[in-house]
């Protein structure tokens, strides 16, 4: 065994997103002793648990006390440290995985094994971030075949929990992304639910996007339930909306994101591994799956949308899920508004049959509860019409009410209180709407972060348009905010196409 | 043009090896109004300069003012900061070489274009470690072509300083590594300068090893020689033995590097580019390369050596290098020193035609120097006879001197203070010695760090061996490094391999 060294652990106050990082001085005599330096992975041991982590030493900074070590925030929750507790530090030992990666890279197939390896270390902190990127990269564009990627989708779902929901069917339903205001989930939980089926949605918050759907639900309800409170809600009321990001369902899937967006490299093998092992370890039988299609969409073809369907029908098949995939129109954001609270308000219009409810959002969602309930009714093609039914006669909303009490009781959505509007600069026929650019203002404007910050829609593709048309509001929480949106909203290209009249 | 956002820059005074990190407070207004946070890539500007850094958020501590950023090490001096300066910050742009970098990784060739958008992207620091990670990956193994080879050499070439030593021809010597103790350059300098020819070394210092022959040369003369020095010094004397890394010739392999050695994928593409590539920077024109071969050196086997000779060739030719390979024996350490210093003592008893002079250095550097000398002389095959005489004669211990006195002065190598003898469990022949073991030893006991620390071997392969035979002595600077090198060597296998005796 080799020689271990303890040095006392504190926080370091330091948030490096999901990195584990020491902070050592250059003068410890941990870093002397062992040749540690700033470009060293450290194993740090503490109780039963140990990650690896990145060295950053300090030269300059006195804000470290004598051999003491700062953990980042990222490390000092995957350790569970406590102040003043002495970490066990050592050089680490190449991780078992790493072989595993670097015969992926040099042109192997990975098999169920392999990828266990991998996401068990990758889970235990054992991998570093250029190993991850590694195995990303090597699973890149079509690098990854079907049975490497069941495997993968296998070995994500072990490395978490699996709820069970002791048997019967379990509904579900997942989009693609990339359109912003699709908030179609909790309407279709809604449908489902008061349709008598089990429906026990996790939802995750944004992480690029100016909402996730949990950050639109938290809108309107408590949405950080642990697995018993999520369990009693769908036990009375047959689903539920509530944030994945704590039960601890896909560990790994949360490690390899952080690595996977700012590389962005599409893998229909890692995407589907992604979203079929969450389906799997949330303990759902049959799932449908939206999938917008459209240039600035993240499916971009009907070539694209082939291609990653296939993949996701065959991957499900051999996991067990009864999957449908729904391919829907991406070309444009839905509903009007955009931000948390906005598509809030948008949804209860809806689910509450308004006369102004938007009525993209309405038809998307009747399309997919209804292709959902077809799939558990052994497709019995009257599912639309049972989804308009519920809709219609109020038990959606009803149901949308319900779950919200059990969530921990339903809140109205408010409105920002500044407010600009921006107009057309040209005349014709709106032809497109650029989603990347309105998701960069409503960002900018302070969505997801303030609830009530983002935009209102006031057009859409094919109104007519005159110079001087309101196209659309934007919402903000403070004046500096509505600012920096108003700025960038009118620099650069505008997010609104506009053509010949028709 | 979008907003920009000015806010003070201090230094952090945290090392982060070669990645530029920003640490900005959770509660800066600029974190808040431009939706950064931990996981962003930003763009800062200052002067002429800019560079993207990592932003990592300061969630509890309190060394940073409000509305400032602090800047690690390497972003410090990459924007050349000076304390309170206003950086600009924005949200990148994707670099132009990341579409490069894209195409590789789902299967295309590099061109020449694309090498150089890629490898000036990461000299301007406008690529992340993520984004290097990937492109490493991409051309890992043998995923590197000739012709991407050829295109990558060039491009690192061109991204740093070439030196012009006004015509004629310009010797050079390398190693591919793995092989603790192989001092051979300093003798090989000092040979081929006193035959007359001009051989001005650039060599670097350890980054895993125990000591480069920069270290070693250190303890000998000053080594971090600018150009203007360094060229004073060849003019006088032929030859030099200078530290590569202030001369700014090779920026990109320095950042490749950095993501490199942690991966440590084998790829003869971009070792041959990198290596090729600061030849050529340095003007060189003819060039040996010793290649020790062996299952603990860097390159393991007889096809392993022929691969990475025939990409070294072919890449030399197409750049102009007249260029020759040298496979030595790679099973063993080489001399008897291993550190600094005593790496320094063996390569003088070599140049002063000591008795006990270890013979393998002394014979590896002849056959180097004798190569080069053929390869700069048409391949006379007098050129070990030559070497041999030079050294006999004392014309290169003489040159040596010379050198090391240009270089700013000669100086006697140390010796530690704390030794301890390391002695045989078992009897019979020694059969190989692993040389990552030896070195991890060294490096324990202080090496490179500190010049005189190391272990010096008192056997070698083919030695019979008695129980209680001393097979090594640590030394160290410390007591307490003494202690820290013996109970790694004392715990664990021994990297002595003892066998049946002959």
């Amino acid at each position: 065994m080799e020689t271990v060294h303890s040095i006392p652990l504190v926080r370091a106050g330091i948030d490096t997103y999901r990195q584990p990082v020491v902070y050592m001085r250059s003068d410890c005599h941990l870093c002397r002793a062992e040749g540690f330096s700033a470009l060293t992975q450290v194993e740090i041991a503490l109780g039963g648990r140990s990650i690896i982590a990145a060295l950053n030493v300090l030269t300059g900074a006195d804000w470290l006390a004598h051999d003491t070590a700062a953990l980042s925030e990222a490390a000092w929750r995957a350790l569970a440290a406590s102040e003043g507790a002495l970490g066990i530090f050592s050089h680490p030992e190449p991780p078992a995985s790493a072989s595993a990666i670097r015969a992926k890279v040099y042109g192997q197939r990975l098999d169920l094994a392999a990828c266990e390896a991998i996401i068990s270390d990758t889970v235990a902190h054992r991998l570093s971030d250029l190993d991850i990127a590694a195995f990303i990269t090597a699973g890149a564009g079509d690098r990854l075949d079907t049975e490497e990627t069941i495997a993968l989708t296998r070995a994500m779902q072990r490395a978490g929990k699996t709820l069970d929901w002791g048997g019967g069917m379990v509904l579900d339903k997942h989009c693609v992304g990339g359109l912003p205001g699709n908030r179609t989930t909790p309407i279709v939980v809604a449908i489902v639910a008061a349709a008598g089926f089990r429906i026990p949605k996790t939802s995750s918050r944004a992480i690029t996007s100016p909402a996730g759907t949990a950050d639109t639900m938290e809108v309107l309800a408590p949405v950080a339930l642990d697995i018993p409170a999520m369990r009693r809600v769908v036990d009375a009321e047959g689903g539920c909306v509530v944030w994945g990001g704590s039960l601890d369902l896909s560990p790994a899937d949360d490690l390899l994101i952080r690595v996977e967006r700012p590389l962005d490299f599409d893998s229909d093998g890692q995407l589907a591994a992604s979203v079929l092992s969450k389906k799997a370890s949330a303990g759902s039988t049959h799932v449908i799956i939206d999938m917008p299609v459209g240039p600035t969409a993240k499916v971009r073809s009907a070539e694209a949308a082939k291609a990653l369907s296939d993949r996701l029908l065959a991957v499900g098949n051999a996991i067990g899920l009864s999957l449908r995939i729904h391919c829907s129109d991406g070309t444009a954001p839905v509903g009007r508004g955009i931000g948390p609270s906005l598509e809030a308000r948008d949804l209860l219009k809806v689910l509450q049959c308004e006369p102004d409810a938007p009525q993209d959002l309405r038809s998307r969602s009747l399309d997919l509860a209804g292709a959902l309930l077809d799939l558990a009714r052994s497709n019995d093609c009257h599912g639309r019409a049972l989804a308009e039914q519920l809709l219609h006669n109020g038990a959606a909303a009803t149901k949308f009410q319900a779950i919200c009490e059990a969530q921990g009781g339903f809140r109205e959505p408010g409105l920002a209180p500044h407010r600009s509007l921006e107009c057309a600069q040209s005349a014709g026929r709106l032809a497109a709407i650029d989603n990347r650019r309105i998701a960069k203002i409503a960002k900018l404007a302070g969505a997801p972060g303030r609830q009530r910050a983002g935009l209102l829609l006031l057009v859409q593709p094919g109104d007519s348009i005159e110079v001087g048309t309101p196209l659309y509001e934007i919402h903000a929480e403070t004046p500096g905010e509505l600012v920096w949106a108003q700025d960038y909203a009118r620099s650069g290209p505008s997010p609104f196409q506009i053509g010949d009249p028709a």
